[in-house]
């Protein structure tokens, strides 16, 4: 999507790099990161220099493509593929697109891997872009649909399911960029999302950069705002989703949909194929990351003048505890949209867009 | 309660004087302010030193205390009564205490005013520490009855009515410190209670300052917290409740309410007669204060080396909403903890306690 008037990707090949754009210095700079071997990738993913189910699936990919560069034998190859899918526990994507890619590369002699792997990680990234739309397009209906020509239709989304999330265009956010492309007057709550707050500096960031009306609001507000009738609708994204429709997400995000479900307001989560585990029936199976505590008791932002400075709101002495996802069950979601259509969030529902995933759901 | 083991109150007569706990700097520095005149007063209310119905409350008193010692007078107790209680134009209880104070000075001869003015405050603190005991003795029965022996029992608070709101003891955290002096093991998950952060900056404060066990949570991981069995009840405080038992009380709230009922972990809102509103039916009608954006946009905090900074954390350019306050119906409520015992959130369970209001709740 656009920054600045200009169209970007989060992550494209660059001669013999890879350029991602920092999402750590966002929304206060905009920046890009050269990635130049497979460890880098490792780091980027591991810092959330990248973030996102399908970006860091794609940073998994072209980080095989870079191993292969430099080292295109079996043995550099399964340790760089090792390496890369263990650099973020709870994503799906990341060990799908790094197994995907490896594959794809070990078929080849060893002479021609380098190319292989580059095409393959491509290939991934084009895909996501296109999944990604293809979620705009379905997504797009019901936006319009709940557009009732005297007020921009009103979306609720938590975390950053953005373009930032994906290779391009977003999950979450795609349909309301198709929605907004298409001339339907939207407004966006963006969650803040602690502890990392992406809400408040990525969600809002991209927004802002296409040209999206949006207001940033705290985590508590929702709520409210169900209660009073100032949400048509809430889309978020997916970092993994059972086979029964189970969704886990940034935490946070069953609060949101406890609050859709008792005003009456539709739920939607938005995601590729990829983030469906289809050998999972109960969302309560899913391991959640733990990650630092220090998320929770430190901030990082901007002072008056310029100057990026973290800061600890917590008395020190105090412990703080930072899961980082939680899960929505099924009844609370009123549907998923994915590249095909949008699904009911039951086994039924995501079978009938996915038959030939019938076996792995058995 | 105690600081670094010495027992304090919010607030105090010191000679001529008046002694509060300056609250804008907590958790960094702990504190005092003096108070030497009702303009001090009514500068200490007005910029938050100090802050919470009960304690700004009391402070109006003890400003007219002030302001009796410098002119006695009629006018003169008019005027810095006006000014209290315009202090903070919508904590009810500012209003209340000034009035109640002013009658009770207004009574005697101006000679005799500078003490009976001290000694109404006096009175007016110490039944507030008194209601919040008592508030604290009902609750630590509900606690004791949760602790099942073999680990502490874990509850939930949001934002902050511990005794840094009140004069001492506090509403929803009186049960937790009284379960604590009686012995019972507890541990308190702290949300964080963004946009200000009053659980990360005062509650975490004044547990860890007193001794005990807490964590301080992001507001987006108490649901998932329950979920996982991680929760055995919430105790909330409140700004306004309904004759029918609708709780108004930070933002937020609602959705944590929400949570516990889906995971049937008991819900209950912990507050003085004083905070219901018995001419108000519905939660829904109670107007919702919007605050400034800045208290979404920016965060204040202390560096690694020091210094108190404010950063913004959203991009420039992109507005926000600040609704402070959300209401939690009656039904998500499993019960009310006040000064005479635990009434059900509903008209007949709270007039059961308080059958003197039957009139005033028609």
């Amino acid at each position: 999507m656009k920054v600045d008037g200009v169209a970007y990707r989060t992550i494209w090949r660059q001669g013999p790099s890879v350029e991602v754009i920092d999402q750590t210095a966002l929304p206060h700079v905009f920046r890009t990161v050269t990635l130049e071997s497979a460890d880098h990738a490792v780091q980027a993913i591991g810092t959330m220099i990248v973030r996102g189910a399908p970006l860091i699936g794609a940073t998994g990919a072209y980080g095989l493509a870079l191993a292969a560069q430099a080292d295109a034998s079996d043995t550099g190859l399964k340790a760089a593929a090792h390496a890369l899918a263990e650099a973020r526990p709870t994503a799906v994507n990341l060990r799908w697109a790094v197994e995907r890619a490896l594959k794809a590369v070990l078929a080849h002699p060893v002479s021609a891997r380098g190319r292989a792997a580059w095409a393959e990680a491509e290939a991934i990234a084009d895909e996501d872009v296109a999944f990604c739309q293809a979620i705009g397009r379905h997504g797009r209906e019901l936006i319009s649909k709940a557009y009732d020509g005297s007020r921009p239709v009103n979306i609720l989304t938590h975390c950053n399911a953005g373009w930032l999330a994906t290779v391009d265009w977003g999950t979450a956010l795609s349909p309301i960029y198709a929605a907004h492309e298409a001339g339907i007057p939207v407004h966006v709550w963006v969650d803040e999302t602690r502890p990392r707050s992406q809400g408040a500096a990525l969600t809002a960031w991209e927004l802002l950069s296409h040209g999206v009306p949006h207001t940033v609001i705290a985590d508590n507000a929702g709520g409210h705002l169900m209660q009073h009738g100032q949400v048509d609708l809430c889309i978020v994204g997916s970092d993994r989703t059972t086979a029964h429709g189970d969704v886990c997400n940034k935490i946070g995000t069953y609060l949101k949909a406890l609050a859709a479900f008792d005003n009456d307001v539709p739920f939607y989560a938005a995601l590729p194929v990829s983030t469906i585990d289809w050998s999972l029936e109960r969302g309560a199976d899913i391991p959640i990351e733990e990650r630092s505590a220090k998320e929770v008791t430190q901030v990082c932002g901007r002072t008056a003048d310029g100057r990026i400075e973290t800061v600890r709101i917590t008395p020190e002495g105090s412990p703080a505890a930072n899961p980082a996802f939680d899960v929505t069950p099924a009844r609370l979601v009123t549907g998923i949209i994915t590249e095909r259509g949008v699904a009911q969030a039951s086994r039924e529902g995501l079978l009938a867009l996915y038959p030939e995933q019938q076996e792995a759901a058995e």
